[in-house]
């Protein structure tokens, strides 16, 4: 057996990678493990050697102590992997097989997995609908940004690439099935973006610019990206989108400056609740001004998709509203304008396949979109410090060397 | 040219039936009319005798005083009536033919209309996009709560019922088709309602009793309709469905004692923005209490329908946020259970023809559903008083006696 | 360990009841089995007690000889029961429970799985997509016309009833789940069958009868089933349908005296390949002949939803090209419609849930509709030969009698 | 009033540019109009001057004496032009405006418009449901290769482009939304393409070219063309289809070779019952065999779109039963694959606006996917000819010098 490393979270800011526990076919205790999930068998799982695993958006709530993360906490949630060992009960992977990992775990037997609702799955989390690695209050699945990761269910988890050679060419773009790609389509197809399409989408981190590349792949007409951060503008122009600046002066205004109409047709929020204002109100919290956004520049009849994050409670917000998940939304708005509304977590595996068929025909280049990053896994720390500070870039971390990541 | 009498509205708490012009092939000018549209020529119009026009929870907005609407403004935008004048531009539709009229006004050319989206017409209303008689800020299109009407576009808009007889026996059915059963049906379908659903509808007016209608035509197993009117859920149970008095404890405890769990895989909200509160704030305005239930009461991964009316600005409301029609919504809530919003009015033409069917086969029985009581025209304002002070009746105006209207 | 009795094909026209092999956790040889399905270990496998196992139309395809089924083939697709054992890879169904086992046989972990498409899964049947339970070129999968059967993926297959006792009460509506309530279904959802339509149903077998029960619980306003038999046309009329006998006259013509037009809005095959002329024809094969009537009563813009079985080769074709499931459609007549047809296996998985529901709340009465009449397991020959002489019963096997049917 | 010229049939294989009537606001007897359609009153008509208008594949048929068009006839439906008249019926298009024109003519009032199926529109032909400029059995409306031509219920039926200098630029582009890009992506649509699909486009026409390019639009991974044809298949490589010469071999051979398995997820027959075989039956004509080669090489699951033309009767057809429209298909074989078939014209409108914006937006070059060579309307006679030669070219008629197409 291997030895295993892994990024471990220890309290508000401080991420470090450390020795962690070689995977075993059962889950043991541990820090956040739910008690109705300890000495759960996995007969069914498969373990992987992780070929790349990355930094998430999601990843900093934790990291920045807006949540109840326990410390000792493995993170990582965006996982690709080759399978070095399979359960007893799994048929249809095998060892060497190069596989993408959906950020949702899931059982493949409930009702809502058998709906390709796999982002409420009910049988992982003990606590709630829906679970993902490496998070808090998922019911304690162990982390991915590893050298070996552990998958459950992994007949139906796994998505396996038809060809080795030309996965690990790709792998970067491949990378991003995990999450952020199938995150932003999502947010897209909810919005209801198709041929001719023009979208706005509200913010330029890495799940805006893949909702971006995903507009542009489902044939949109016009993307325009608004945040405030100028270099990931930058990265966003830099594949065909046009952009504008939320702190610059009113999105419809903008937005009227370059279609001729201060609405679009659609909209996605890849934002969520740690929103800030704009304007007078710089830099303050501001936790429905994305929603109130989308609202006022989309045109009547058209559809809001938010894959960006909102929580039930948050403790550390700026109101006692926003701490028990309340915000104060322009609603009656939405409704004079007949707008529907998407929420939740992406369903990646209703996603995952199409657009690793996209990738590998050469259709999308998403690492490029989002500008990836290879580093090494001991430099997990420093990627987590880079991206908080609001690089333009998805950091991936090569914890076994597929990548060739040099250390900076 | 014979003489015209309509429901007027004379101020808050006030509507009088009075005197008013009859129907020419123009757009006049008179109380609410919007200035562009003065003097528009619709020679694509019908004038309709009308057979039935029903009194609306929405009238009771304007004439509780809660909006703008002006003195004089002639009230009632559900119609159902018989052609006896087209204009020059009218080929389809012919003098005598009996017509179910959508509240919607639309002009069956625009890219909205072309889309089935008849609720937001571009070209029938200067403000915005959408319309209906007899409405404040719509465009100034006179209500139907009259002896005679105008109906623009009439080859877009109207309904024929293909068998007068048949037609007439079944009026206070049909009637219903111009909006309420359209509307409940929508935020049925919208909320995703099928075969073996269980389905929360909050409200039971008129649209509540119309959505659980509906739910059960749709194929429903459980319909659950949550009120605090007795005599209101009274009626509901008549029809087969469950209900709850939401004053009398927590509605998904309610549920919990019905199904066996907590919640529904649909939600309908039929109330809207005058919601009230329940328990130690009964009878408070709480704008966004139905809302934030029917999030506590739909499963993950389902859909909530609202048809029930929410609006951009509410000068009489409670507090600021809801005075510019911002509302302190749990969204963080909605977002941890994939739910998915659906608002705005109803495009009656989407469903009205299929609704019909059902009606002229003795599929539904819309008119005992909603408790249908036809009353003459120039009892009106009994009408709006009973309805106010929450009597379970629908009251149908029979303004030339095809109804038989007896005098109370 | 029980012994175990089974229906089992001895040769065209001759089924019988006799002592097969308990099952075991592996997929043993026998009659059918593939080859490379032979030694397959099923550790997510469970043992069902049968409770209830029904005679199916597509049984008869192989009793009358019309293919290559080998003698000793045990028969049995439509099982209801008892879990008694399960295999070591099986978590949420558990001794005790009662479920119904869709007749598709499916893996829950292949791409058309994961799409809900469990009738055409990958991974069971080694010659082509989608399998079932004792049937012919399927794999293999022995029967469930018996008093004990296997069924793999168990936690993926089974559907558990919520409720012992409610479900027992119910059983003879219940059993219908396995196949032919949701393919009925299935073809009235694919023929676009909503509130309000007008359905013509070929066919007034028991998937006949199953679509037009379907049809009237999806809202239809009017449903017309045609068939040549009268005892089976008189079974429609019981629960709420009109009737045509397609020997007696043109079916527009038919459907034109009941509608006042002759066509409905959409229009479900439930004869398939083995169709019968009629008038002049009458009594001949006329394997078109459904789907060519279909053509013409379905109006312009409608669907056809083809639930019954066409073949890809059919050794006792009356014709050459039959006898490669070459048929002569009159393509041109739906082209010119813009006609759209749905064929297959339904995937009874995406429906059996929510028709379990509409039962068990008193909303649909399949056993009624279908004419269910319950016999024991050793009378099973005279069921299949009821069934083939034209009965208009549907034959609900009693293997260990909870059903308490009597012997005859 | 200006004089009026028009491309007009002869008889079989003869066209002739010829003076015709410059068009009125109502429809004058003439070859092929329909006597109930003689003498509409057209209020709601705009005359256009013509920008452009295409030779299509169908107008082949009528041209080769395929059908019992009359002698006279004017052809034309793919049309694009400039206002210059309007009736006192039209609202909401004027003077000036550069349009694109459906080919399929609709009212805009009937049941079928108000679905979005204009393709089977009930107004406009009394023949049957659906209608088309300048063709045989349609009602007799006036073809469009002319300089001048009407089209009736103009508000609902023209598509205005936003910017006329933009519009000119793109015109050749612009001028393929009347027809061949819808009909194109209408097969896509219906086939299911989406992101990552692989796609199977029988035909390199202009309508196959078309929906190649239509795929790739909607982010189709692989997209394989199929013909005779080596000029239209080079065409199709141009713009990055793979594609195979099915004279050369077993098509799902050849396609086995490109994506490693024999079938493809999509297919859309775009040839149509003029279909000849290959191999031993090369050149004659095999109605049947595009449909069948669908079947044999779209996997398990698929849909197949079907814009190619199938006709209820066809008088020159090689047997008996295709002269009544009867084709030989192997129904058994889609059915056994559970396929989808999708038939009929292509609603345009449902379509246009969307594709526009793509056009403009730069996201498509569907004239340079489909070779489009401007041509003076003068020579309309020969673009007819080498267009039936095979010419991989699509033929735009320039009858007022938009286009400043040279004389050849």
């Amino acid at each position: 057996m291997a030895g295993n490393r892994g990024v471990v979270y220890q309290g508000p800011g401080r991420v470090e990678v450390a020795d962690i526990a070689y995977p075993e076919f059962v889950l043991r205790d541990g820090p956040g493990v739910n008690p109705a999930n300890v000495g759960r068998q996995l007969p069914h799982a498969a373990i992987l050697k992780v070929v790349a695993t990355n930094i998430c958006g999601s990843d900093q709530h934790m990291v920045r102590g807006r949540t109840t993360a326990p410390q000792g906490l493995v993170l990582g949630h965006e996982i690709t992997g080759e399978v070095v060992e399979t359960g007893p009960g799994v048929e249809f992977v095998g060892v060497g097989d190069l596989v993408s990992v959906p950020f949702n775990i899931s059982c493949g037997r409930c009702v809502n997995c058998k709906a390709r609702r796999t982002e409420i799955c009910l049988n992982v989390n003990p606590d709630r609908p829906g679970s993902a690695y490496g998070y808090v209050d998922m019911g304690g699945w162990v982390g991915g940004q590893a050298k070996y990761a552990l998958v459950p269910y992994a007949d139906w988890n796994l998505l396996r690439f038809p060809d080795r050679d030309r996965a690990l060419e790709k792998i970067l773009d491949l990378t991003m099935l995990s999450d952020i790609f199938p995150t932003g389509y999502h947010g897209c197809v909810t919005a209801g973006v198709g041929v001719g399409s023009s979208v706005y989408v509200a913010g330029a981190g890495p799940v805006g610019l893949a909702a971006a590349a995903s507009a542009l792949l489902l044939g949109a007409a016009v993307v325009i990206v608004g945040d405030m951060n100028e270099a990931r503008l930058a990265q966003a122009r830099g594949f065909g989108c046009e952009t504008i600046n939320v702190a610059e002066g009113d999105p419809g205004d903008q937005i009227e400056q370059i279609l001729g109409v201060p609405v679009v047709d659609c909209a996605v929020d890849a934002v969520g609740f740690e929103a800030h204002g704009s304007g007078k109100d710089a830099g303050k919290e501001a936790p429905a001004s994305v929603l109130n956004t989308a609202m006022e520049v989309t045109r009547a009849g058209g559809s809001i998709g938010i894959p960006g994050l909102y929580v039930t409670g948050d403790p550390g917000a700026a109101d006692e509203a926003a701490k028990v998940g309340s915000l104060s939304i322009r609603f009656g708005l939405g409704w004079s304008r007949s707008h529907a509304f998407f929420t939740g977590q992406c369903p990646v595996m209703k996603y995952h396949r199409e657009l690793m068929a996209a990738i590998l025909a050469d259709r999308v280049r998403i690492a490029d979109a989002v500008n990836a990053v290879a580093i090494p896994l001991e430099e997990a720390p420093q990627g987590y410090r880079s991206f908080d500070e609001g690089a333009a870039s998805k950091y991936v971390l090569d914890p076994n060397g597929y990548l060739g990541a040099a250390a900076s």
